[in-house]
């Protein structure tokens, strides 16, 4: 895309409101608007990192058996009655509102009566199942305060899956599988080496529940971690009794600070119970439906990337999920219009900043979208391009060849 | 997609208070799930569907220069105050509700102000302009009753683009080039020959707009129709000194019921004034920016192609929005799968009936979900494929190779 034609445009200043890094970041170089605290327009550049970091947790969903849909974001106050959800002393997150008939309604703040309804009406029978269904979807959640940008929004774009088993042992075995494509997921979005699978506090059914924590001071939890094992444990059932069951030693534990990027959740029949959501087994006999929930905050993810990947400068994006892979600068009009042309015809890859600015606004542009390849092509460079990577510090002036074998 | 993995199941009987012909068909095929009066979910086949018309729609947007960003559902009562449109008297359609600090705050319900806002902390310069910024996103509105399925939601899914323009003679141009694309796309999504560029009502910067209406009795709009010239005209306008205007002869125009699948408008100043959005032109003097809006519902358009290609045993997807290309049916188990196999390397068009149940309950869920070209593989086909579209009365056996050719 030629610069010249995206409307955004960045900002020497953020909100003065606003504290969090990443929504200073992406609010300053034009990914995100914010409409109030906790809410947030996605402009150009910020719908391709989310259209990137989408795809790429589509993708291990689908590898697993998943099969996408798309549930609505009104919801039926008869539906979450069903689990006592609907009551505001059990969820204090809801917003809600009425239709013109007079009917309550509330706004999607999570997915588990959602999908148990729906299902109901096609499972019946041991053939039926297991099943895996997901949507990408706003949730909505009324926050009392809101002040750490995309990291906790009281509208963000979120991916769930449920799991939905004949028994245990199935279950299980599905479960240990999405763990494993969270962790494939987090490599792919370049953050897989900061991200710990985390015991968590279970429920009903299951003493732990496990999170994806990511390492970063910004982070809103506390976990404690072991280095060797690359096992963590959350601080709140951080207990001796934890650490000894799960072989762990005090003293090996670090504390750190860390967001909450994914988790996964044994549910049991909590939420297909009150549905009724049961099937007849070969024998014929009625057995419970066992449910998993597998949570993924794309824009959290997003606001995560952000804190880990930032310098003094701007933005750092990782390659799998940056706007661009190549930032195209020409320090003289209409200079690299034809290398533009050759690239574009390659690739959707390429943001040219075609721009008639001085060189200094360009290269500060630049760093702060944080696009990972900078080419320069100027009168200096000859016939030649400088490429320089975002996160390092020299340049080098290479071929047209040597940048198309990067595309 | 092997049909035993999906977990919907064609269903005898429609909601009874369900009474669109879109929405019984697309409930009973398992493409949609009904949460509420006017509130749908989409199920995987139905959210295929959707994301077949949506790209449509992106490729035709992005073609005249459009740029793709997503608002947030969750409006500021202080936004939509500077037009006056937060005022119940004047739009009666909000969904409504509070913040936890009691702020008022609405769901999204069209996106002019929303886009005005936006565009106001970066348009400046006549440099900055012309651009056309886009939006795909879930809309609400609050109708009093709901009865035309998936035509009119009260959840439905939207594409509204807006244009920033210089001048009117700019903005003509870009209007222009819209319509065009709105051709576009009504013929890529099948319904090109139905659907009739409409003069309707326009507002204080124009006589009318222009809507897109497709003919069918379904429609809940009444249009007049000239067929030689092609041009339509709302009975909302339709008066003596319109039909002379527009050089119709009223012995020539036709009435017709008609769905409006598109509108385009135009705006003048009346959602960019009251955001103070103008701009400095090359001489330094300030002028007010020229918007148009250009709306499709993705989820309406869905409807209305159920609602003209349907027969009395299901649904007749157009090939260009079908959920998949391919259904294939064994009429014994296994014997499909080799094809399957093949079929599925080159393309992911390919719905795979295996199922265990009878070739009669195939071949009416087949008719039903109304795939394009139902192969069937049996005893009698041997190594052939018994190729037959949904809309023909004959089947042909035909050679791998001839439907290698299709894919």
């Amino acid at each position: 895309m030629k610069q010249s034609e995206l409307f955004t445009k960045t900002l020497r200043e953020a909100p003065k409101d606003e504290e969090a890094i990443n929504a200073k970041l992406l609010i300053r170089s034009g990914f995100i608007f914010k409409e109030m605290a906790g809410v947030y327009s996605f402009l150009p550049l910020g719908l391709r990192v989310l259209n990137k970091i989408e795809n790429i947790i589509r993708e291990e969903m689908n590898k697993i058996g998943g099969t996408e849909m798309r549930t609505s974001v009104l919801q039926n106050k008869n539906v979450w009655e069903k689990s006592n959800r609907w009551n505001d002393a059990v969820v204090d997150a809801w917003f809600k509102t009425k239709l013109k008939t007079g009917a309550d309604i509330g706004l999607s703040f999570t997915n588990e009566e959602a999908y148990s309804n729906i299902l109901k009406q096609y499972v019946s029978s041991y053939k039926d199942l297991p099943i895996y269904p997901y949507d990408f979807k706003n949730i909505f959640r009324n926050e009392a305060r809101s002040k750490s940008g995309i990291l906790r929004g009281r509208e963000f774009y979120w991916k769930a899956l449920y799991s939905f088993s004949r028994d245990e042992a199935e279950h299980e075995k599905f479960y240990e599988k999405a763990k494993a494509a969270y962790r494939n997921i987090f490599k792919r979005a370049g953050i897989g080496h900061l991200t710990y699978m985390t015991f968590a506090s279970g429920g009903s059914f299951s003493k732990f529940s496990h999170e994806f924590q990511t390492i970063t001071p910004a982070g809103e939890d506390t976990i404690y971690l072991d280095e060797s094992s690359k096992i963590a444990v959350n601080k709140e059932v951080y207990t001796d009794e934890v650490i000894a069951e799960l072989k762990l030693k005090k003293n090996d534990m670090i504390e750190k600070r860390a967001i909450e990027v994914g988790n996964v959740f044994s549910l049991g029949t909590k939420f297909s119970a009150p549905f009724d959501l049961r099937y007849r087994n070969e024998k014929g006999e009625e057995k419970d439906v066992i449910m998993g929930s597998y949570g993924i905050g794309v824009s959290r993810l997003m606001g995560t990337i952000v804190e880990v990947y930032h310098d003094e400068r701007g933005i750092v994006w990782p390659e799998s999920v940056a706007p661009y892979r190549f930032h195209l600068i020409e320090l003289k009009s209409g200079m690299g219009k034809d290398l533009y042309r050759r690239l574009r015809a390659k690739s959707n890859e390429v943001l040219y900043d075609d721009r008639e600015i001085s060189a200094g606004e360009k290269f500060a542009d630049a760093d702060l979208i944080g696009i990972p390849y900078r080419l320069v092509v100027s009168e200096k460079t000859g016939g030649k391009i400088e490429v320089k990577k975002r996160n390092a510090k020299g340049s080098k002036l290479v071929s047209y060849a040597t940048i198309s074998k990067l595309l």
